[in-house]
């Protein structure tokens, strides 16, 4: 049997708490026989649950905790009165005790990434974190990054994240030298911003052995997956993930009204319903549940608040595959290039040398 | 009958030229019976596209020009050899003239831009123009504006075309008061990009007769269609529309190779066909053909490159209604408010109220 692997687990995060949390991890334990928990919350909450199901029981340990972030705290806030005893921080605690090899929460996305800084601080030459998306695309899925964590990107910090995103890609697709673009716009008189113009610049310079870059994507290539892991700064990746999830239920809703119309319609509908529900398996968002936040001295998995049991086992899984294949020593190999120990001398060179 | 309107049309323009213009135009005709046309280009090949519709010739003119900017000019390059003689400066230039009411050209983006900004100029007080888009929403349809003639906006921009969008939606919609939001990011820890929540101060303290401004909107309320005018900045604008373009053509291929799956998901498509026709149609990027460049002095309508004469017609009726709706005269309503007379005061006057 594999090695165990351990994930932490802020039990108390999301919309409902250890009642997704819980039986999440149990689906994720069938799948993943190796798992390990430790749930982080209220004990009189979990404990029941773990024991309804003996599988699960074995592998777990609850550690009770009083406090719990709430949904709409502050980061601020939540860091002034969740710190060293809130579940979500006793979770990511964990990783960096070396107790857990991942944090799982469904917590508010700002209390966990101000709290996986400070507990975890960024990896030595990382300026900041980033939150990762994997995207479902025609070909497959790839990786977004960032979508929100930050607003704005200077090209060393691009150039950072496309590191971080292609030993992401590495790690969960298995691919050798994964494609990487720089997201840009492609209106003829502005042909981009500068940052993202140098980013371009430099990565082409250094021609990483980690990854294979195609130069600027736009936003139809998100969907199309022109390239496994598309860069881009906070503020549009935000805006263009978000927007992707508006559009994809906006032309659901229209299917559903185009659908229920006529009897012919719904009698079609009817007789293709095994096609429907294939279409609908192709866009469950619980699927890809699941941001990443990547560059931190450990792996720290967001779930969506509102997400289900299935979900909450997605986002454990994602987590299990990235410490099954050592995302954090390909991080560390990504960043022990030149780029890295001589970086700023390199990003200089490439300024002087692309001008 | 209605006064005639004239407009002045760039027949060499988008990937095929005068085979789509000009049947676009005879298309808009029979839907407008009011319409005159400038056609500008090639005499030879226009002119029997002309004569073949006796309608179409009763209303139209014809001038040659010897130059076309190409799709793939760069906009310096197309300004420094189609100034003053491409059929894209003369249908422009007709606006200026007051021979045309507006102007619509299925060209080369930069170039139609560059030549617009260079002929027309920019409204007194207005920086700089920006591309309006039309967005099919679940409530109908939206305005998001700037989706890429520039990149990055401070508040004062951010302002100035909230005030454009506002005035196109009061034209287009026939809206007495629409609904302004500015979008952001919702990830907790940033709460959005300076510029972004100062120009949302300036909007709320001067609570324009022109708009009900409502706040931040995010990705997702595109679709929703949660206010009638989205304002950002060009570069997320611009990632925000291809990226809702391309996660629409995603899911009508995931639907299409569902439904050919089986026989039984066949048959049901047969059946269901008139509402799969429907969802099609609402999905017809043809029927919201058209960037308007907004804040010139003068109407200019970009239709798609690759469109067909339907396309065409639907960016020539665009421009019509924004005519008769008088947009220009909406616009300089919106901007002899306080904002503008006295710009730089009340700017300083909402920055410090707000600090």
């Amino acid at each position: 049997m594999a090695e165990p692997i351990t994930i932490s687990v802020d039990a108390m995060g999301g919309d409902t708490g250890p009642e997704i949390v819980v039986p999440g991890a149990a689906i994720a334990l069938v799948r993943r026989p190796n798992l390990h928990f430790l749930f982080y919350g209220d004990q009189a909450r979990i404990a029941p649950l773990v024991e309804a199901n003996p599988q699960l029981k074995l592998v777990s340990r609850i550690v009770h905790t009083d406090v719990t972030v709430r949904m709409d705290d502050k980061p601020s806030q939540a860091l002034r009165q969740g710190r060293y005893k809130s579940s979500m921080w006793k979770a990511i605690e964990a990783v960096k005790a070396g107790e857990a090899a991942a944090c799982v929460s469904a917590g508010n996305t700002g209390a966990l990434m101000v709290m996986s800084k400070f507990c975890l601080k960024t990896i030595s030459g990382i300026e900041r974190p980033v939150i990762a998306a994997i995207w479902p695309t025609l070909r497959g899925e790839s990786i977004v990054l960032d979508v929100g964590a930050s607003i704005g990107a200077d090209a060393r910090q691009l150039v950072d994240s496309a590191v971080l995103g292609a030993a992401m890609a590495a790690s969960i697709f298995g691919l050798e030298r994964p494609t990487v673009g720089l997201l840009n716009v492609g209106v003829e008189e502005i042909k981009g911003v500068e940052e993202v113009r140098e980013a371009g610049r430099i990565l082409k310079d250094l021609d990483l052995t980690l990854m294979d870059y195609r130069g600027f994507v736009e936003g139809d290539d998100l969907g199309k997956g022109s390239v496994d892991v598309v860069v881009t700064e906070g503020f549009a990746g935000n805006i263009a993930l978000k927007t992707a999830e508006g559009t994809a239920r906006q032309i659901g809703q229209y299917l559903r009204q185009a659908m229920s119309r006529t009897f012919l319609s719904r009698l079609g509908y009817w007789l293709a319903r095994d096609a429907f529900a294939r279409l609908k398996e192709k866009l469950d968002p619980r699927k890809v549940n699941g941001g990443v936040f990547l560059g931190l001295n450990g792996i720290v998995i967001k779930s969506h608040g509102g997400t289900d049991a299935e979900g909450f086992a997605a986002a454990i899984e994602l987590g299990c595959s990235m410490v099954v294949n050592d995302l954090m020593a390909k991080i560390a190999r990504g960043l022990s290039h030149p780029l890295h120990s001589g970086r700023v001398e390199v990003l200089d060179k490439a300024r002087t040398g692309a001008s």
